[in-house]
């Protein structure tokens, strides 16, 4: 009764290296276009906003890049995170499973994004930037940028969409407890901020507004530089660290997964943990399955289209491949912030085309259902985006029951919720309901992708 | 630059008993008397609130107590915890100080809080109780228990002081996230909360008027027992595993510390870290000095009477000689909710008064001026008790600098602030202000102490 098992790292075994899966893909994905010409963008049209070595990473086919010593300083500060065997929870599940899950909430901002955050802040302090702009959504990538520019001394400007800056003032403060400034997005400081204020003065904002602002204000500066927190090549690539950990972690329980599960918004998080299995998968032939795991509400990935799009809604980024809702989709409000994007990290969509990952969809009461059982049974709350991941966990595990079978299921638990109380209150009080996108709109919005010749 | 030094003990070296101070001391503490008697209270007269087991840890003399196997198999989910050297910090503040920090936070509450509930779960549960109640003021306890009694299967009601379920519903929704009942405080549930409910309808509660209800329900029924989240002898003792560890971390830092800070509400994180050091102080003739930081608003410790009193407002607990403000005296509402109780643990005032330790008093805006500051440096952002201990190190790294001395200063950081946000919103904003008890109020509570012959 109450087994605790648990994997860490000592600091000698920790990943010196990052995994970057371009290098073992058998096709190489689609490259970036220049929205105007329509032609492959190079490092230069790229330096506006990146330091040159974020940007050769973003287009690096290396297999292995080194994670430079001070950004490892910052990793041991919280790496190895645990692997946990999720005994408590298969007895409660009566499951034959072998439950694994990755927790990334031990990092100081309670979630996986650090991982990046720290390494963009490194790079950008090196190539002498002074300020970083981004955005947020459910402030979680904010919270971490605001982080790592304290302690690499940057300034930190995050545009956090308006109606989660209404909605989550703690993310905010904590924010602001790093040093960060942090202003409701659209906002009267850009152009594209004002042109949406102007027409809606009330206007809720989204994710792509907000990438607009902070890429708008970090092209007019040349000491400051845009970062952001999810799916382009070199975020993905800083997240391996999760999987690579968990692959040795593994090793000491003498394991390997045979399912492995991680929630997908942007698809920062999942790349982390899936990733270098599927390195795995590609070279040694392993079975693995990977289950990306979306909001029913938000379905890139089980309900776009595979196409061009831009990463943001007043089109100022370059076109990425990408399974895409449109650039001008708005999902419902649903509770996990942090998967409300239109878009998918074209690698992870690339991945999918190839066949090496799956894609299923769930909605967000049984996922919270799911997570509440789970911190009942392991004691940790998860976030709601992490909930997600729970469930995909859950259903892989009842399976095996069904089945009777084994398997060695591996999920990455990517935050703990203790930022998201408001949530598990509404869903407690019986408040949240499980919403739908509006079908007429997603048509609307897939109509308007720009029009790429193949 | 950025560098982290962290120890960790593997699971090999984990502490497989907790330490008894009383053991060690060279007088053995005033006697609990019962308040009707003036006698001392034999285990019997316990029986109706605790299990026997814990009531035979209150009374212990030995020097070590064995962890129960089931108890270390939970503390395994989050310990070791971490001892980090704050180089970061250190470089920030320019002092030769060597500063440690023991942090507790990484448990799934987000305190150390944890350390004792689980205990106290699984002896609950081992002598067939079925449901335990407790009070709670900002809720880091009443989640801890309610996270350990998930875990055990056991029923938890938590009495949160009224003001603080209005303030706090998000450490609220915690405790009912684990599956936890919580109730505000004065309630019609009890007739100690009746009584003062028909005085005054919107009272807002204290500490001690949730231990009377918590208590009264606990005696009431057989198969309910109560638990306490500080101020006992038991208590303390399961605390020891931070300072245990955080001795053989230091070792492996191959440091002994010149002086340890712990912040004092009740007294058990600040009893964790510093008891097992002031067995070696007394044992071994260490001149460690050790100090006890409390908030200047409720300065039990540095203006309390060392006297005879009880530990809450219905006079329903067993009399305990301690640093008391009154049982009658109410703090001011300052943020660091987990040190407003207006007494000390009996046997931290015992070794205050052995001469073993010394205290000071901060307000709170210096408190979160030093968070913010550490916050900034290490990254982790303090719950508002921990930030009195953050002060307090501060202070003396401050004196290492003005005296050009390199001494080891070892402090606990017992939880991280996630909770506490609207706490850094209102300082942030200068909202905060530097409460002053009122004198007349703590004369009129110490006139009502009970009155003991000595």
């Amino acid at each position: 009764m109450n087994e605790t098992i648990k994997y860490l790292l000592d600091e000698t075994r920790l990943p010196k290296r990052w995994y970057n899966l371009v290098a073992d893909l058998p096709a190489p994905p689609p490259p970036v276009l220049h929205p105007g010409t329509l032609q492959p963008v190079g490092p230069d049209d790229l330096a506006p906003l990146f330091p040159m070595s974020l940007i050769l990473q973003e287009v690096s086919g290396e297999r292995e890049v080194e994670i430079p010593e001070p950004v490892r300083q910052v990793y041991k500060q919280w790496r190895c995170t645990p692997l946990y065997r999720a005994r408590r929870w298969e007895k409660a599940l009566d499951t034959p499973a072998r439950i694994y899950y990755k927790y990334e909430g031990v990092s100081p901002a309670g979630s996986h994004k650090p991982n990046t955050a720290v390494a963009q802040a490194f790079y950008n302090k090196e190539a002498g930037v002074k300020r970083i702009t981004t955005e947020t959504g459910a402030g979680q990538w904010g919270s971490s940028l605001a982080f790592a520019g304290a302690l690499f001394g940057l300034e930190i400007d995050v545009y956090m969409v308006r109606v989660s800056y209404n909605q989550k003032p703690y993310r905010r403060a904590l924010m602001e407890a790093y040093g960060a400034r942090c202003v409701a997005s659209p906002s009267p400081e850009t152009a594209s901020g004002r042109a949406i204020l102007e027409k809606r003065p009330d206007h809720p904002g989204s994710l792509g507004i907000a990438i607009s602002e902070a890429v708008e204000l970090a092209a007019q500066r040349d000491d400051t530089k845009y970062a952001l927190g999810s799916v382009l090549n070199h975020v993905l690539l800083h997240q391996t660290v999760i999987g690579l950990e968990a692959m040795e972690q593994l090793a000491l329980a003498d394991d390997y997964p045979d399912v492995i599960v991680g929630c997908t918004g942007g698809g920062s998080n999942f790349a982390g943990i899936a990733f270098p299995f599927i390195g795995e998968k590609i070279k040694q032939g392993k079975p693995t399955r990977i289950v990306a795991v979306e909001p029913a509400a938000c379905p890139s990935l089980t309900r776009g289209m595979y196409a061009y799009d831009f990463g943001d809604t007043a089109h100022l980024t370059p076109l990425t491949k990408m399974h895409t809702l449109g650039s001008t989709f708005t999902p419902p409000g649903f509770h996990a912030g942090g998967l409300r994007y239109h878009g998918m990290a074209p690698l992870v969509s690339h991945v999918k085309e190839l066949g090496l990952i799956e894609a299923t969809s769930y909605h967000q009461t049984g996922c919270f259902a799911a997570g509440l059982d789970f911190a009942r049974a392991e004691g940790i709350l998860p976030a709601p985006e992490a909930n997600h991941a729970v469930k995909g966990a859950l259903e892989e595990a009842l399976k095996c029951k069904e089945e009777g079978v084994s398997r060695a299921i591996l999920f990455n638990l990517c935050g703990h919720g203790h930022f998201d109380m408001q949530a598990y209150i509404d869903y407690q009080a019986g408040k949240l309901t499980d919403q739908e996108y509006d079908p007429s709109e997603l048509a609307m919005a897939l109509s308007g992708l720009p029009s790429v010749p193949a």
